[in-house]
């Protein structure tokens, strides 16, 4: 006997808009994508999409599937003792990491970066408009070095959590922050 | 008609041994693959294997199919002036990077490396026995320090080549060795 039609709850609405939020950034790039466009293509209003998602950055980063949102994350890294911004980004990063429910769906992302071009494209665009221009602008640096930290995050991940070289896997947090910290506040001293 | 065997000659030779050696460097890892077993699964004889490649670890380097032999070009990095070996290894890292033939072998075997975890070990095992521990020794450093510069170069070709940021994609090659010689610098400095 078939069931009863129902309507979506919100829930179900919202990862509609982002799966079709996802497919379109995939296709399009953020430039191409609109929000019109990812409303037509998840079926709603465009207005009950700036509801839900408010920017198309915020639903930007809806659509990377990310365990944490670097949009409340960066204000709060990029504030404080100017000094130690490297150590509060080194320290927060590899605590994310540290965290097996976070360090999940950020190994999954590596690997999809790694080997398929739309993922590699959605990491450029989420790491150019979302992520590196934040930090260059906040702390008067060329995007250059802004994507140096970034180079430099991702490469010790890479080694600790993928690779998995005994002298970074088998390091402590403190360790690598004593290490890694100083590098990163250089990169972002102009 | 069927054709005439032939004896297979010395570069086939060759190849069937490192595909064994790859097989079983996977299945057993660089400690539990032997000369002996690498010879079997090839079908030929150990004296032969040690005539082609002398040691295991020059096997193991040609199981990695790498596009330059890291045991020809590290004594050369090492030695040479010690306040400039940070330059002197971003320099011939981004040069081989910037080479298209030796590029795609690498871009393979990024990929390979993170989506397959056969591939990681591999990497693991080559990075801590041929290339790390030879870097800690000839510069005084624990291997974490050695870690940490492999953990910055594999960051930026991450980021140059494979995600593509712009900022990293279009910088020239004189540029990042003035921003990641110095670090790599540091890192090599006890």
């Amino acid at each position: 006997m078939a069931r009863a039609g129902r309507r979506p709850g919100p829930s179900e609405t919202r990862e509609e808009i982002v799966a079709a939020a996802r497919k379109l950034f995939a296709e399009q790039g953020y430039d191409g994508a609109t929000i019109r466009g990812i409303a037509a293509e998840a079926r709603v209003n465009a207005a009950l999409l700036h509801h839900f998602f408010g920017t198309k950055q915020q639903l930007f980063v809806a659509a990377m599937n990310l365990p944490v949102n670097p949009l409340d994350e960066l204000p709060r890294l990029l504030s404080g003792p100017p000094e130690r911004t490297g150590e509060r980004i080194v320290r927060m990063f590899l605590g994310l990491w540290a965290e097996p429910r976070s360090r999940e769906p950020f190994l999954a992302i590596v690997r999809s970066v790694s080997g398929n071009e739309q993922a590699a494209t959605m990491m450029r665009q989420f790491l150019t408009r979302v992520v590196l221009s934040r930090v260059a602008e906040a702390r008067g640096v060329p995007p250059l070095r802004a994507a140096a930290v970034a180079s430099q995050l991702i490469g010790l991940v890479m080694l600790r959590y993928v690779v998995r070289v005994p002298a970074l896997a088998d390091a402590d947090d403190e360790e690598l922050v004593a290490l890694v910290a100083p590098v990163i506040q250089s990169y972002l001293t102009p």
